[in-house]
């Protein structure tokens, strides 16, 4: 069998299947210097990067077929995912051509998405040369967007990719257990972030879910950069909310989890009221949108819900999805919960599947105290939702 | 300042001098989750990544203008290589259309490149998304392939840039230096490789310049797989030829070397005659490349005069290019010496230019024996070419 991986056989396995539901008679992924330019499918059905342009085929009936340069041809085989190797030492088009012509599929999938970066994982540059490739042929005309196939493989995760993600969380929330006790007003956003990458190494075997820019991110009081800023400078205050964005990869899959804590004044023994009640309210509204998850609902109506739970206690919205789906990335793309925004095209009308696993991450900011979030990881099951993380109940206090 | 990247720095004060060569009125960059497809053009001008739909807008004139989602307006910010960043929250197309209204590009290219990946970071689902965000503009019909800035820029390597190339070939070599005494007869592909590993971790602050799948790849004897396979069970024979392609990545620039060793058997106390003249056959063939290298001479023209050194001495003829370019990545994308196959597109007819760094790599097969290759680095002078590598000049022998 070759030294294949068992997730690139687990995920191919899913795809027949798939191209039945989704009504295509092939998926073709066509790239090139794929460890340069990745298509993020390779990871699911390809496995070993290629040099040349290169074709995967893969049909309903369960045919994987490869053609790749003749010099990829051995690494390829040696991975053992496609029984079928065609290799080529002039140009790839004549022998996609006669692949084609042999399957003549009526709907071909290809990775291009507006909506999807996950499933957009052809450039436009070899959009172009699979269309000349294919002139003449009845086949350029049938290449359509495979975003509802990559949407259904990507998202269905098997249990062993569930067990995976709840892993990565397990470790997470022990090394924010680890980091409580380490903080105190003065340290900078930096010096958390490096306690926490310092905790990270200690456990072993973890990379950082994200750009180590801002994985972790750490933003405290009320002047704070927002999401997506790396940490900065700026010290720590008695009476800030301080709060984290971070994640690690384990054996290829993420966590992504924030969490809130509050710095005491001298003399406080707990955060003030109107902390607590921001705080509260975030926890509130993951619970009541994990409540409302469950197959067949949209992702819009899940943001909703927790958009105005928020903004019915008179905080403003979160300008941002309530969550998006976890996996091989943080980011995994398709299915987001989130609101009907130019910037997310039809993703608002997404619908909530089984075994789909996704974040739950709103926001609020605490005049004169800073931002209060939660990030919790959850997974979609027959008739509601599971937490794959342990959820922050309670707010984090340091002295 | 920021805590941009100085590198990133350096290659943005190019790009002016690059666009008023090259007749474009702007360079646009359009990408979104860019840690997960990333254009490589970011590493060049742009740095950190974005997670929304972002624009990024550089002009002949020396502009630099950011769009990007409100959350990663903070980021960028910080890293402080765009003066004007423009921060969105529903969509970027209004903005983006605002700031061309007020530019007014005649020429806006953009990257997309049926011959160069590395000017061929936008994806088709991004392409349709710019079309759709410019419609009703006169802007989608001016938008044209990068691939002559890419290339330019990407190619004319600063003295910094090479001094970083000529560090890493430095170490590869002094790796392959470790490994020879260390070499005999019955360890495995898989075990050479481990060796090389082993000293580059003892070196330390390297990473490997590919995948770690085949690099570095270890081929010995008759039945070797050919290029861009792994390593593999098999076991070194006296009599066999052993090559090697390996390369490291040190302060985000590559090396990416070959070499060949001969097992002496019992008794031998040089290589066959056969082996001799085919190493050499190789080391002179990189020589007549190099001697004839320099700018203005086609890549096709400098392939053709090693494959011709090879093919006039009875061997068959290597079935790839004779080299690429190198950089940050091993295989950097754009002009190539390479043959007039259809793979390579129009890249044979590509011009040398002076401060490009190239590989020379031929290879050959010495019957019985295995694969003789060499692979050096050269970087493009004023009149001809300099090694950046020291070269192999006398096959490796183990006894």
């Amino acid at each position: 069998m070759g030294i294949g991986n068992p997730m690139v056989d687990e995920k191919l396995a899913q795809v027949p299947q798939i191209l039945k539901e989704t009504g295509f008679d092939a998926w073709l992924l066509f790239a090139r210097e794929s460890a340069t330019l990745h298509d993020p499918c390779f990871d699911l059905v390809v496995g070993p990067n290629v040099t040349w342009q290169s074709a995967f085929l893969l049909t309903p009936q369960g045919d994987r077929i490869a053609i790749v340069g003749s010099l990829d041809k051995a690494n390829q085989e040696m991975h053992g995912h496609y029984p079928e190797i065609v290799g080529y030492v002039g140009g790839v088009s004549g022998e996609l051509r006669k692949v084609l012509e042999r399957l003549d599929p009526k709907r071909i999938a290809i990775n291009h998405s507006v909506n999807d970066t996950m499933a957009d994982g052809l450039t436009h540059g070899m959009y172009l040369t699979l269309v000349a490739a294919l002139e003449g042929t009845p086949y350029a005309a049938r290449l359509e967007s495979s975003e509802r196939i990559v949407a259904a493989l990507r998202g269905r995760k098997s249990a062993s990719e569930r067990a995976r993600i709840a892993d990565a969380c397990a470790l997470t929330c022990d090394i924010f257990d680890r980091l409580t006790p380490r903080l105190h007003a003065g340290q900078t956003e930096k010096q958390v972030a490096a306690l926490i990458c310092e905790e990270m190494d200690r456990i072993g075997g973890l990379t950082l879910a994200w750009d180590p820019d801002h994985c972790p991110a750490v933003f405290t009081g009320p002047e704070s950069a927002g999401a997506h800023a790396g940490p900065t400078d700026r010290p720590i205050e008695p009476g800030h909310v301080m709060n984290v964005d971070f994640g690690v990869k384990k054996d290829d899959y993420c966590s992504d989890l924030q969490r809130t804590w509050y710095f005491l004044r001298p003399g406080e023994t707990a955060a003030p009221s109107a902390v607590q009640r921001g705080f509260e309210t975030i926890v509130e509204s993951i619970r009541a949108a994990k409540a409302f998850l469950k197959p067949g609902v949209k992702g819009v109506e899940a943001d909703a819900v927790a958009r105005s739970y928020i903004t019915d206690r008179g905080y403003p919205e979160y300008p941002h999805a309530l969550g998006h789906q976890i996996g091989r990335t943080a980011h995994d793309g398709a299915g987001l919960l989130c609101p009907r925004w130019e910037r997310y095209g039809t993703l608002p009308d997404s619908v909530v599947e089984r075994d789909q696993c996704y974040t739950i991450e709103p926001r609020l900011p605490i005049e004169g105290h800073g931002i209060a979030t939660c990030e919790e990881i959850v997974a979609v099951t027959a008739d509601g939702a599971e937490w794959l993380s342990r959820p922050q109940d309670r707010l984090y206090l340091v002295k």
